[in-house]
């Protein structure tokens, strides 16, 4: 069957996201830098981060308290006031940021655009993922865009049917395998892997390098070649 | 014509949510009430919110940054660090609150059910939402839903267009004017409003009692009644 729907994330597959969280991170370890060293303090978040994720989901703001959690329990109370201040402000910073898209984004769309459905797929915190939609000025190049709390296996199926695509005609194009790829493959789809420089550790997962719906890209401007590889409808 | 499609909202509408913070603003008033009148915070923290949501949007983990700006702000800094551990946990609380449900909920959902399709339009936090909207037990008695970061007219109109649904054959019941009525009206259907006892204060607007799509009912009981004088389908 042909691919007939091509799907994108958004965060570091369409414009940058985790170099943001880079970005705070090292303000955060600076800020800290008097109480705890930075690999410690990277750790204790990581520690913090991976026990929240069940009550505050994906995003800035469950970031920025877990910040604040991380700071109080390792310095054991001692941060101060104005201290906690600053890191309410590296939050306000990162949700304020410019988008900025990857290399090559609008050309890939221009270039997909007309000729097959494109959704945008992405995950996290809604107010946040509309804001950054809109900055990105992509809107408009997407059929539909959905934004769910978490990408699995029913997430995908929903999506698919909801747009009345058969997953043997969808091709799903991210940066991460744990997202982007192993969910659609197992509702029998293909997925295009665009590695990102940074992965975020709580999203980290192997290439299923063996499966045959499994795609390695360099980078996303392969994305119309392979799609014209698998029999696109164009 | 006739209604087809009946949609609720959720947070104080089919369960208890404004009820919620205002717990958490009590527990963080009387944390502060060495340093400030509850009368005193309860005022800047609404300032604070304000403020601040163009950037957190709406939920509880924006909520948790508010109180924790305002905590430092209303002390001058001299808020220490326990007690802003204790704001952290009087949110965890709230997001892992059970979800109670409003007396006839049940009820009402089995009367339309089967009958009318049945949405449910709930604005907020998606993690937050999906969540609730899983321990509500009530999933599966809508055939759709739909999680929003704004009700707006556009927003509205976005939806009813995905489920083929014509605004004149469209109900909208909620607890907000604000938006669960007025935007409503603004796309030519019609709105029930439902009140709760409480309504956070910006989310407060005047009912527009003159329009004829606007219907104002003491208690979710009536929606049925309601329908079936609206010349529903059944």
């Amino acid at each position: 069957m042909s691919i007939t729907t091509v799907a994108f994330d958004g965060d570091d597959t369409l414009w940058h996201n985790e170099g943001l969280f880079t970005m705070t991170q090292e303000r955060f370890e600076a800020l800290l830098a008097d109480h705890v060293s930075a690999d410690v303090l990277h750790a204790r978040m990581l520690d913090t981060e991976r026990e929240n994720v069940a009550v505050y989901g994906y995003g800035v703001k469950g970031f920025a308290l877990s910040m604040i959690e991380t700071a109080i329990e390792v310095t054991n109370g001692r941060v101060d006031a104005a201290t906690i201040y600053r890191i309410l402000s590296f939050a306000k910073d990162q949700l304020r940021h410019p988008v900025e898209l990857l290399p090559g984004v609008g050309d890939v769309l221009t270039a997909l655009g007309g000729r097959y459905q494109l959704l945008l797929i992405t995950k996290g915190d809604l107010f946040d993922q509309e804001s950054k939609i809109a900055r990105s000025g992509l809107a408009e190049r997407f059929d539909a865009i959905e934004v769910v709390a978490e990408k699995d296996p029913p997430v995908y199926a929903r999506i698919l049917a909801r747009h009345d695509v058969d997953p043997a005609a969808f091709l799903m194009v991210g940066n991460s395998v744990r997202s982007d790829v192993l969910p659609v493959l197992e509702i029998g789809a293909q997925a295009a892997h665009v590695p990102y420089h940074l992965t975020w550790e709580l999203e980290q997962a192997d290439a299923p390098h063996e499966h045959d719906g499994y795609w390695e890209l360099e980078h996303i401007g392969q994305v119309p070649e392979l799609v014209a590889k698998l029999g696109g409808t164009a």
